[in-house]
Protein backbone atom coordinates (compact mmCIF):
# COMPACT_ATOMS: atom_id res chain seq x y z
CA UNK A 1 0.00 0.00 0.00
CA UNK A 2 0.85 3.43 -0.55
CA UNK A 3 -0.11 6.40 1.42
CA UNK A 4 0.78 10.20 0.96
CA UNK A 5 -0.02 12.35 3.74
CA UNK A 6 -0.65 16.02 2.50
CA UNK A 7 0.56 18.67 5.09
CA UNK A 8 1.34 21.36 6.65
CA UNK A 9 3.54 20.03 9.08
CA UNK A 10 5.52 16.98 7.84
CA UNK A 11 7.95 17.38 10.85
CA UNK A 12 4.83 16.48 13.09
CA UNK A 13 5.20 13.05 11.78
CA UNK A 14 9.41 12.26 12.58
CA UNK A 15 9.06 10.16 15.05
CA UNK A 16 5.25 8.21 14.70
CA UNK A 17 5.74 6.56 11.93
CA UNK A 18 9.07 4.49 13.38
CA UNK A 19 7.38 2.92 16.15
CA UNK A 20 6.16 -0.75 16.44
CA UNK A 21 3.71 -1.95 14.17
CA UNK A 22 4.18 0.27 11.58
CA UNK A 23 8.02 0.31 11.45
CA UNK A 24 8.00 -3.03 10.95
CA UNK A 25 5.97 -3.19 8.03
CA UNK A 26 7.76 -0.04 6.44
CA UNK A 27 10.63 -2.14 6.84
CA UNK A 28 9.04 -5.00 4.97
CA UNK A 29 7.64 -2.90 2.19
CA UNK A 30 4.20 -3.80 2.92
CA UNK A 31 3.57 0.38 3.19
CA UNK A 32 5.32 2.94 1.67
CA UNK A 33 4.39 6.45 3.46
CA UNK A 34 5.19 9.81 1.97
CA UNK A 35 4.86 13.34 3.32
CA UNK A 36 4.30 15.85 0.94
CA UNK A 37 4.75 19.42 1.89
CA UNK A 38 1.71 21.89 0.83
CA UNK A 39 4.20 25.22 1.30
CA UNK A 40 5.90 23.44 -1.72
CA UNK A 41 3.04 24.29 -3.70
CA UNK A 42 2.77 27.99 -3.08
CA UNK A 43 2.72 30.20 -5.76
CA UNK A 44 3.79 33.68 -4.28
CA UNK A 45 6.71 34.66 -2.45
CA UNK A 46 5.60 34.72 0.77
CA UNK A 47 4.54 30.65 0.41
CA UNK A 48 1.06 31.16 1.50
CA UNK A 49 -1.28 28.42 1.09
CA UNK A 50 -4.05 30.05 3.57
CA UNK A 51 -6.45 33.38 3.00
CA UNK A 52 -8.96 35.15 4.65
CA UNK A 53 -12.49 33.38 4.35
CA UNK A 54 -15.26 35.16 2.09
CA UNK A 55 -17.58 36.37 3.99
CA UNK A 56 -15.46 37.27 6.90
CA UNK A 57 -14.66 35.45 10.52
CA UNK A 58 -11.89 34.69 12.41
CA UNK A 59 -8.79 32.49 11.25
CA UNK A 60 -7.22 31.61 7.80
CA UNK A 61 -8.77 29.05 5.69
CA UNK A 62 -6.48 26.41 3.57
CA UNK A 63 -6.82 27.07 -0.21
CA UNK A 64 -8.37 24.69 -2.72
CA UNK A 65 -6.06 25.43 -5.57
CA UNK A 66 -2.49 24.88 -3.28
CA UNK A 67 -4.19 21.68 -1.86
CA UNK A 68 -5.27 20.22 -5.42
CA UNK A 69 -2.18 20.96 -7.07
CA UNK A 70 -0.40 19.01 -4.49
CA UNK A 71 -2.68 16.08 -4.34
CA UNK A 72 -2.05 16.07 -8.48
CA UNK A 73 1.40 15.28 -7.85
CA UNK A 74 0.95 12.22 -6.20
CA UNK A 75 -2.33 10.89 -7.54
CA UNK A 76 -2.24 7.73 -9.61
CA UNK A 77 -5.42 6.33 -11.09
CA UNK A 78 -6.68 4.15 -7.60
CA UNK A 79 -5.69 6.43 -5.13
CA UNK A 80 -8.28 7.36 -2.50
CA UNK A 81 -8.35 10.99 -1.05
CA UNK A 82 -9.17 11.36 2.50
CA UNK A 83 -9.92 14.63 3.93
CA UNK A 84 -9.13 14.64 7.81
CA UNK A 85 -12.20 17.08 9.58
CA UNK A 86 -14.03 16.67 12.37
CA UNK A 87 -17.26 17.32 10.56
CA UNK A 88 -16.80 13.71 8.82
CA UNK A 89 -17.75 10.63 8.94
CA UNK A 90 -16.62 8.77 12.28
CA UNK A 91 -13.93 6.86 11.83
CA UNK A 92 -14.41 2.95 12.96
CA UNK A 93 -12.84 -0.36 12.61
CA UNK A 94 -15.28 -0.90 9.86
CA UNK A 95 -13.71 1.88 7.92
CA UNK A 96 -10.18 0.62 8.86
CA UNK A 97 -10.53 -2.61 7.19
CA UNK A 98 -12.31 -1.03 4.32
CA UNK A 99 -9.38 1.54 3.64
CA UNK A 100 -7.02 -1.52 4.38
CA UNK A 101 -7.93 -2.80 1.14
CA UNK A 102 -7.44 0.34 -1.26
CA UNK A 103 -3.95 0.46 -2.92
CA UNK A 104 -3.02 4.10 -2.42
CA UNK A 105 -4.45 6.71 0.53
CA UNK A 106 -3.84 10.45 -0.15
CA UNK A 107 -4.84 12.04 3.66
CA UNK A 108 -5.36 15.60 3.78
CA UNK A 109 -4.53 16.81 6.90
CA UNK A 110 -6.61 20.24 7.33
CA UNK A 111 -5.28 22.96 10.09
CA UNK A 112 -8.02 24.11 12.73
CA UNK A 113 -8.78 27.20 11.45
CA UNK A 114 -10.47 25.94 8.63
CA UNK A 115 -10.52 23.94 4.62
CA UNK A 116 -11.94 26.07 1.56
CA UNK A 117 -15.43 23.74 1.37
CA UNK A 118 -14.36 22.73 -2.31
CA UNK A 119 -12.04 20.53 -0.93
CA UNK A 120 -15.11 18.67 0.66
CA UNK A 121 -17.02 18.89 -2.35
CA UNK A 122 -15.12 18.23 -5.35
CA UNK A 123 -10.91 16.79 -4.08
CA UNK A 124 -12.15 14.28 -1.15
CA UNK A 125 -13.59 10.87 -1.99
CA UNK A 126 -14.27 10.45 1.69
CA UNK A 127 -14.17 12.89 4.50
CA UNK A 128 -13.27 11.20 8.04
CA UNK A 129 -13.44 12.16 11.68
CA UNK A 130 -11.35 10.57 14.47
CA UNK A 131 -13.79 11.47 17.26
CA UNK A 132 -16.00 13.38 18.71
CA UNK A 133 -13.08 16.53 19.63
CA UNK A 134 -11.17 19.21 18.37
CA UNK A 135 -7.68 18.67 17.46
CA UNK A 136 -5.20 21.71 16.12
CA UNK A 137 -5.07 19.66 12.49
CA UNK A 138 -5.15 16.80 10.62
CA UNK A 139 -1.79 15.49 11.48
CA UNK A 140 -2.24 13.35 14.88
CA UNK A 141 -5.80 11.67 12.76
CA UNK A 142 -3.69 11.01 9.93
CA UNK A 143 -1.70 9.16 12.45
CA UNK A 144 -4.48 7.58 13.45
CA UNK A 145 -5.69 6.42 10.63
CA UNK A 146 -2.34 4.75 9.00
CA UNK A 147 -1.98 2.91 12.30
CA UNK A 148 -5.19 1.47 12.45
CA UNK A 149 -4.85 0.91 8.53
CA UNK A 150 -1.72 -0.58 8.21
CA UNK A 151 -1.61 -3.16 11.18
CA UNK A 152 -4.73 -4.55 9.18
CA UNK A 153 -2.48 -4.89 6.10
CA UNK A 154 -1.44 -8.69 5.36
CA UNK A 155 2.23 -9.56 7.08
CA UNK A 156 1.88 -6.37 9.44
CA UNK A 157 1.46 -7.80 12.31
CA UNK A 158 4.21 -10.51 13.94
CA UNK A 159 2.15 -12.71 15.70
CA UNK A 160 -1.18 -13.50 13.45
CA UNK A 161 -2.47 -14.91 16.58
CA UNK A 162 -2.68 -11.49 18.48
CA UNK A 163 -4.40 -9.79 15.83
CA UNK A 164 -7.70 -12.43 15.79
CA UNK A 165 -8.04 -12.47 19.77
CA UNK A 166 -7.93 -8.74 19.78
CA UNK A 167 -10.85 -6.60 20.72
CA UNK A 168 -13.34 -4.57 18.50
CA UNK A 169 -12.77 -6.65 15.21
CA UNK A 170 -15.18 -8.50 16.84
CA UNK A 171 -17.04 -4.95 19.08
CA UNK A 172 -16.14 -6.76 22.07
CA UNK A 173 -13.66 -5.57 24.61
CA UNK A 174 -10.52 -7.59 25.20
CA UNK A 175 -11.00 -9.57 28.55
CA UNK A 176 -8.71 -8.68 31.65
CA UNK A 177 -4.79 -9.83 31.40
CA UNK A 178 -2.52 -10.46 33.73
CA UNK A 179 1.58 -11.16 34.55
CA UNK A 180 3.71 -11.46 36.81
CA UNK A 181 4.11 -10.84 39.53
CA UNK A 182 1.34 -12.70 40.47
CA UNK A 183 1.38 -10.59 44.03
CA UNK A 184 1.88 -7.21 43.88
CA UNK A 185 1.13 -4.61 46.59
CA UNK A 186 -1.32 -7.32 47.99
CA UNK A 187 -2.61 -7.49 44.72
CA UNK A 188 -3.25 -10.61 43.73
CA UNK A 189 -3.78 -12.10 40.41
CA UNK A 190 -7.59 -14.03 40.15
CA UNK A 191 -6.97 -17.29 41.32
CA UNK A 192 -8.74 -18.88 38.25
CA UNK A 193 -6.08 -18.01 35.98
CA UNK A 194 -3.65 -19.64 38.33
CA UNK A 195 -5.40 -22.85 38.18
CA UNK A 196 -4.71 -24.78 35.26
CA UNK A 197 -8.41 -25.62 34.40
CA UNK A 198 -8.81 -24.48 30.76
CA UNK A 199 -12.80 -24.64 30.64
CA UNK A 200 -12.94 -22.43 33.86
CA UNK A 201 -10.31 -19.86 31.91
CA UNK A 202 -12.31 -20.06 29.15
CA UNK A 203 -15.45 -19.01 31.21
CA UNK A 204 -13.74 -16.29 33.38
CA UNK A 205 -12.70 -14.32 29.97
CA UNK A 206 -16.15 -14.86 28.35
CA UNK A 207 -17.44 -11.11 28.00
CA UNK A 208 -20.84 -12.60 28.83
CA UNK A 209 -19.85 -13.15 32.29
CA UNK B 1 -0.39 22.16 33.33
CA UNK B 2 2.53 19.14 33.54
CA UNK B 3 2.16 16.11 31.10
CA UNK B 4 4.02 12.81 31.99
CA UNK B 5 3.32 10.07 29.42
CA UNK B 6 4.58 6.93 30.16
CA UNK B 7 5.62 4.62 27.16
CA UNK B 8 7.62 1.85 25.69
CA UNK B 9 8.36 4.18 22.68
CA UNK B 10 9.53 7.55 23.27
CA UNK B 11 10.86 8.48 19.86
CA UNK B 12 7.13 8.58 18.60
CA UNK B 13 6.79 11.51 20.30
CA UNK B 14 9.87 13.21 18.61
CA UNK B 15 7.89 15.86 16.17
CA UNK B 16 4.74 15.50 17.55
CA UNK B 17 4.49 18.05 20.38
CA UNK B 18 6.58 20.13 17.82
CA UNK B 19 4.17 21.62 15.72
CA UNK B 20 1.31 23.92 15.80
CA UNK B 21 -0.45 25.18 19.26
CA UNK B 22 1.43 22.56 21.02
CA UNK B 23 4.54 23.92 19.87
CA UNK B 24 3.79 27.00 21.14
CA UNK B 25 1.97 26.74 24.27
CA UNK B 26 5.40 24.92 25.18
CA UNK B 27 7.46 27.58 24.24
CA UNK B 28 5.32 29.74 26.58
CA UNK B 29 5.52 27.72 29.30
CA UNK B 30 1.74 26.69 29.46
CA UNK B 31 2.25 23.28 29.34
CA UNK B 32 5.72 21.01 30.18
CA UNK B 33 5.46 17.74 28.27
CA UNK B 34 7.29 15.19 29.92
CA UNK B 35 8.55 11.93 28.33
CA UNK B 36 8.68 8.62 30.69
CA UNK B 37 10.82 5.72 29.43
CA UNK B 38 8.98 2.21 30.79
CA UNK B 39 11.94 0.36 29.86
CA UNK B 40 13.76 2.65 32.68
CA UNK B 41 12.36 0.80 34.77
CA UNK B 42 13.02 -2.79 34.12
CA UNK B 43 14.94 -4.87 36.93
CA UNK B 44 15.99 -7.61 35.26
CA UNK B 45 19.29 -7.49 33.29
CA UNK B 46 16.96 -8.18 29.75
CA UNK B 47 15.05 -4.58 30.30
CA UNK B 48 12.20 -7.07 30.32
CA UNK B 49 8.70 -4.80 31.02
CA UNK B 50 5.85 -7.40 30.34
CA UNK B 51 5.83 -11.43 30.53
CA UNK B 52 3.69 -14.08 28.89
CA UNK B 53 -0.50 -13.90 30.31
CA UNK B 54 -1.48 -15.98 32.91
CA UNK B 55 -4.28 -18.96 31.81
CA UNK B 56 -2.25 -18.81 28.04
CA UNK B 57 -2.90 -16.84 25.35
CA UNK B 58 -1.35 -14.99 22.48
CA UNK B 59 1.04 -11.82 23.03
CA UNK B 60 2.71 -10.30 25.43
CA UNK B 61 1.74 -8.57 28.56
CA UNK B 62 2.50 -5.16 30.19
CA UNK B 63 4.25 -5.87 34.09
CA UNK B 64 2.37 -4.05 36.66
CA UNK B 65 5.20 -3.42 38.75
CA UNK B 66 7.16 -1.66 36.25
CA UNK B 67 4.09 0.51 35.59
CA UNK B 68 3.44 1.07 39.25
CA UNK B 69 6.99 2.49 39.77
CA UNK B 70 7.06 4.86 36.27
CA UNK B 71 4.08 6.65 37.84
CA UNK B 72 5.85 6.79 40.99
CA UNK B 73 8.31 8.40 39.60
CA UNK B 74 6.75 11.61 38.15
CA UNK B 75 3.47 11.20 40.63
CA UNK B 76 3.12 14.26 42.67
CA UNK B 77 -0.56 14.42 45.16
CA UNK B 78 -2.38 16.32 42.18
CA UNK B 79 -1.80 13.82 39.34
CA UNK B 80 -4.60 12.47 37.57
CA UNK B 81 -3.42 9.34 36.19
CA UNK B 82 -5.19 8.11 32.65
CA UNK B 83 -4.67 5.15 31.19
CA UNK B 84 -5.35 4.78 27.28
CA UNK B 85 -6.98 1.40 26.22
CA UNK B 86 -9.27 0.38 23.69
CA UNK B 87 -12.25 -0.74 26.23
CA UNK B 88 -12.13 2.36 28.24
CA UNK B 89 -14.27 5.23 28.46
CA UNK B 90 -15.08 7.26 25.43
CA UNK B 91 -13.25 10.59 24.55
CA UNK B 92 -15.02 13.37 23.49
CA UNK B 93 -14.54 17.16 23.90
CA UNK B 94 -16.48 17.38 27.48
CA UNK B 95 -13.64 15.30 28.55
CA UNK B 96 -10.98 17.32 27.08
CA UNK B 97 -12.31 21.02 28.95
CA UNK B 98 -12.88 18.39 31.88
CA UNK B 99 -9.13 17.22 31.81
CA UNK B 100 -7.73 21.15 31.36
CA UNK B 101 -8.86 21.42 34.34
CA UNK B 102 -6.21 19.43 36.08
CA UNK B 103 -3.07 20.63 37.30
CA UNK B 104 -0.77 16.76 36.26
CA UNK B 105 -1.84 14.50 33.95
CA UNK B 106 -0.20 11.21 33.71
CA UNK B 107 -0.44 9.12 30.79
CA UNK B 108 -0.24 5.50 30.56
CA UNK B 109 0.64 4.35 26.98
CA UNK B 110 -0.96 0.56 26.61
CA UNK B 111 0.73 -1.75 23.92
CA UNK B 112 -1.75 -3.43 21.58
CA UNK B 113 -1.11 -7.29 22.70
CA UNK B 114 -2.21 -6.31 26.37
CA UNK B 115 -1.64 -5.09 30.12
CA UNK B 116 -1.84 -6.35 33.25
CA UNK B 117 -5.69 -5.86 34.68
CA UNK B 118 -4.22 -4.30 37.89
CA UNK B 119 -3.44 -1.17 36.36
CA UNK B 120 -6.87 -0.67 35.44
CA UNK B 121 -7.99 -1.71 38.85
CA UNK B 122 -5.47 -0.26 40.83
CA UNK B 123 -3.41 2.45 38.84
CA UNK B 124 -5.58 4.16 36.74
CA UNK B 125 -8.12 6.76 37.71
CA UNK B 126 -9.47 6.89 34.53
CA UNK B 127 -9.60 4.44 31.33
CA UNK B 128 -10.34 6.64 27.86
CA UNK B 129 -10.42 5.20 24.19
CA UNK B 130 -10.42 7.73 21.91
CA UNK B 131 -12.46 5.54 19.55
CA UNK B 132 -13.81 2.64 18.09
CA UNK B 133 -10.46 1.38 16.11
CA UNK B 134 -7.75 -0.71 17.19
CA UNK B 135 -3.91 0.73 17.23
CA UNK B 136 -0.86 -0.62 18.25
CA UNK B 137 -0.72 1.01 21.06
CA UNK B 138 -1.36 4.30 23.47
CA UNK B 139 1.20 6.66 22.04
CA UNK B 140 -0.91 8.10 19.47
CA UNK B 141 -3.69 8.38 21.25
CA UNK B 142 -1.80 10.17 24.03
CA UNK B 143 -1.11 12.65 21.11
CA UNK B 144 -4.56 13.08 20.28
CA UNK B 145 -5.45 14.12 23.96
CA UNK B 146 -2.65 16.12 24.82
CA UNK B 147 -3.07 17.88 21.64
CA UNK B 148 -7.49 18.18 22.82
CA UNK B 149 -6.53 19.28 26.09
CA UNK B 150 -3.38 21.56 25.62
CA UNK B 151 -5.58 24.07 23.12
CA UNK B 152 -7.82 24.59 25.65
CA UNK B 153 -5.40 25.84 28.13
CA UNK B 154 -5.49 29.44 28.95
CA UNK B 155 -3.22 31.38 26.27
CA UNK B 156 -2.28 28.26 24.47
CA UNK B 157 -4.76 29.50 21.15
CA UNK B 158 -3.07 32.56 19.35
CA UNK B 159 -6.67 33.64 18.17
CA UNK B 160 -9.10 33.28 20.85
CA UNK B 161 -11.91 34.10 18.46
CA UNK B 162 -10.95 30.85 16.57
CA UNK B 163 -11.89 28.70 19.56
CA UNK B 164 -14.83 30.71 20.46
CA UNK B 165 -16.26 29.76 16.56
CA UNK B 166 -15.29 26.24 16.73
CA UNK B 167 -16.70 23.10 15.48
CA UNK B 168 -17.40 20.84 18.73
CA UNK B 169 -17.36 23.02 21.46
CA UNK B 170 -21.01 23.65 21.00
CA UNK B 171 -21.47 20.39 19.50
CA UNK B 172 -22.04 21.12 16.35
CA UNK B 173 -19.80 20.92 12.97
CA UNK B 174 -18.67 24.56 11.55
CA UNK B 175 -19.85 26.18 8.56
CA UNK B 176 -18.86 25.36 5.08
CA UNK B 177 -15.77 28.20 4.68
CA UNK B 178 -13.99 29.25 1.25
CA UNK B 179 -10.95 32.04 0.67
CA UNK B 180 -9.35 32.75 -2.76
CA UNK B 181 -9.38 32.32 -5.34
CA UNK B 182 -13.07 32.70 -5.98
CA UNK B 183 -13.25 30.62 -8.66
CA UNK B 184 -10.90 27.22 -9.96
CA UNK B 185 -11.22 25.21 -12.13
CA UNK B 186 -14.88 26.06 -12.86
CA UNK B 187 -15.64 25.49 -9.05
CA UNK B 188 -17.62 28.64 -7.62
CA UNK B 189 -17.51 30.26 -3.88
CA UNK B 190 -21.23 30.71 -3.13
CA UNK B 191 -22.16 34.32 -4.30
CA UNK B 192 -23.78 34.98 -0.90
CA UNK B 193 -20.35 35.45 0.64
CA UNK B 194 -19.34 37.44 -1.85
CA UNK B 195 -22.39 39.67 -1.69
CA UNK B 196 -21.13 42.05 1.81
CA UNK B 197 -24.59 41.35 2.80
CA UNK B 198 -23.94 40.21 6.32
CA UNK B 199 -27.51 39.53 7.56
CA UNK B 200 -28.04 36.53 4.48
CA UNK B 201 -24.34 35.44 5.26
CA UNK B 202 -25.06 34.78 8.81
CA UNK B 203 -28.14 32.66 7.37
CA UNK B 204 -25.95 31.17 4.92
CA UNK B 205 -23.69 29.83 8.08
CA UNK B 206 -26.17 28.80 10.23
CA UNK B 207 -26.53 25.37 10.93
CA UNK B 208 -30.47 25.26 10.79
CA UNK B 209 -29.98 26.70 7.11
Amino acid sequence: MQIDIVTLFPETFSGVFDFSIIKRAREKGIVEINLVNLRGFATDKYKSVDDRPYGGGAGMVMRVDIIDKAIASVKGKKAKVILLDAGGKKFDQKKAIDLSRDEHLIIICGHYEGIDHRVHERLADEVISIGDYVLSGGEIPAAVIVDAVVRLLPGALGNEASLLEESHNDGEAEYAQYTRPEEYKGWKVPEVLLSGDHAKIKRFRSPAR
